[in-house]
């Protein structure tokens, strides 16, 4: 059934022309839509359509509710020494997060490491993007954000921390390598779609209200809760990320009794020029990576790919034109016709 | 097998001494000596009996090698803004970390996050010490090291990882919450301990030399390898410790012409105060960990453990007298004899 989605092909012009006018269209200010929809087109073409141009639905319905508001600018709350805190004021997370870019590289190239996290943040879009444009100004950057409670404690049953990503970006004399990804065992969108699709999803990844593994997406919405990848290790990693995000960032993390919604957000960069220099470090990454991608696979023609070749990959079918589910530009056009 | 392991009692002033009695034996000054023993106590104390004073006979023998000097000094190697690197010199690791702790520290207490590398290590022991140690300055950090190839990548054969532990502290009102583990899916004792007692080992920990899962730990050492943990995600996490800690401190990733051996380490510290205040983190912390340990447990009696109490439940059965394995301790009671 997943196979079966029917692609269109649109050029990148079109989809981020369409998408600022659906954000303007709610009030957005024009550099913040083009800001929203660029972020919105870059998962698009790193094959991460859930965090594409579909967010457009969800996004306008938060405008409308209240929940972002959609032409504040971010300020800085706090900034002292190699800290600082961005107040993102419910604006755009996407904005948010690019503005917290320039300020941790401004401070990492001056004091070797920065750290800055954001308070009152929406939704902040493919967190790989932002050790991206990191790993272009040759930053090491870590970054991660709390979120909702939807994932359970290791050998427990109720919902207690946010799918919670992390990303890393380590830049090279190549492509950089981009780690990006949820310590849930599985995104909530994946569940969403194999329920459409009346499929069910490999054991390790849900369990129903008592506690028990189920290979059913239903019972996750049925008072179920998703686990942690990587058993007792991911679970250390999901409440790190819980406890730090909310935390630094005045989000709460997400069991306390201050939190109420929002992506606690976390951004660390460091200048690997105060260490060996950055040519000498770019040479040492380019040379682990060619070494990691030559190893010998264990399955004949499937070579083992470093994080990041994945959306690299992706690219490449999404040039010069995106390939887009039908379905979804439809709903894309549908509501850009109905603000 | 493995639970007839007999223990015998031992005051924790006797291991100490005998410790550092074997370790001034080799050439080591008495401070470095009382600083490593203490080390291997406190991992014995926590249940860390893979790092506790077994590693005596390993050590010792590694300085007669003219591996480890036992009596070089830690030094600085580099110091700008809020990053340094100490040399290590070949001396003992854990004398450098803990003046690495004191660098990190005072770094970060100044501007709010900084990070060291260490270069030229030997084995550091349990990486939980010093974030412990941090902790307790209430600083929140982060410490990782690579170390010799062992762990393949995912859908590799080839051994291109360290076991590559990732530690993390963060302060609270109560006890810290300490994460430490290794990136391997097991530990290379573990193997070394199923192997000697003729046990088999869970899928997903060790291919063969062909790349198959194996569940008989001497597939291993006939030229296989250790896997992630966690799959994809776990391998993730193993690259960016290798690629990190190798190339930060100067040590090389361990898949590089330029690696020999040795511990690339980093680590790094944050100072909560530069946020919401030190003492709102560490209540945010303490109701977290609260609501952790009191969420239902999937199998009733086995409560939601945070990461850190094995080792505190561990500490009160060492209390007042260390538990130790007889053939351990009289190994170590001979080694004294023969030096």
């Amino acid at each position: 059934m997943a196979g079966d989605v029917k692609n269109v092909s649109v050029s990148r012009a079109e989809v981020l022309t369409v998408s600022e006018e659906i954000l303007t269209a709610v009030g957005t200010p024009l550099d913040y839509a083009r800001s929203v929809a660029e972020s919105l087109v870059q998962a698009q073409e790193a094959g991460h359509a859930s965090h594409g141009i579909i967010r457009l639905l969800e996004y306008t319905d938060s405008v409308q509710r209240s929940v972002i508001d959609p032409a504040v600018s971010p300020t800085i709350f706090r900034d002292e020494g190699a800290t600082a805190i961005i107040d993102s004021h419910w604006g755009w997370g996407q904005v948010a997060c690019k503005f917290a870019v320039d300020v941790v590289a401004k401070k990492a190239k001056e004091l070797g490491i920065a750290i800055v996290s954001i308070k009152e943040c929406n939704h902040i879009g493919r967190v790989g993007e932002y050790v991206e444009m990191l790993a272009a100004q040759n930053l090491i950057s870590m970054m991660w954000c709390n979120a909702d409670p939807a994932v359970a404690a290791y050998g427990g049953k109720d919902r207690l921390f946010g799918t919670n990503p992390l990303a890393v970006g380590i830049p090279s004399n190549d492509v950089p390598v981009v780690i990006d990804f949820a310590t849930a065992a599985s995104a909530e969108g994946k569940l969403r779609v194999a329920r459409a699709n009346g499929l069910s999803v490999p054991l390790g990844a849900v369990i129903d209200k008592d506690g028990v593994e189920s290979t059913n997406p239903q019972d996750f919405y049925d008072g179920g809760a998703l686990l942690p990848f990587g058993g007792h290790k991911g679970y250390c990693l999901s409440l790190m990320i819980e406890l730090l995000g909310g935390a630094l960032s005045g989000n709460h993390p997400s069991m306390n009794d201050g939190y109420s919604h929002g992506y606690g957000t976390v951004l660390l960069a460091i200048d690997p020029e105060k260490f060996f220099g950055g040519a000498l470090f770019k040479d040492e990454i380019s040379e682990a990576t060619k070494k990691i991608s030559a190893t010998t696979p264990t399955k004949m023609g499937q070579p083992v790919l470093v994080p990041g070749d994945v959306e690299n990959n992706q690219r490449k079918g999404n040039s010069p034109l995106l390939q887009i589910s039908e379905t979804i530009w439809n709903s894309v056009k549908e509501l850009k016709l109905s603000l």
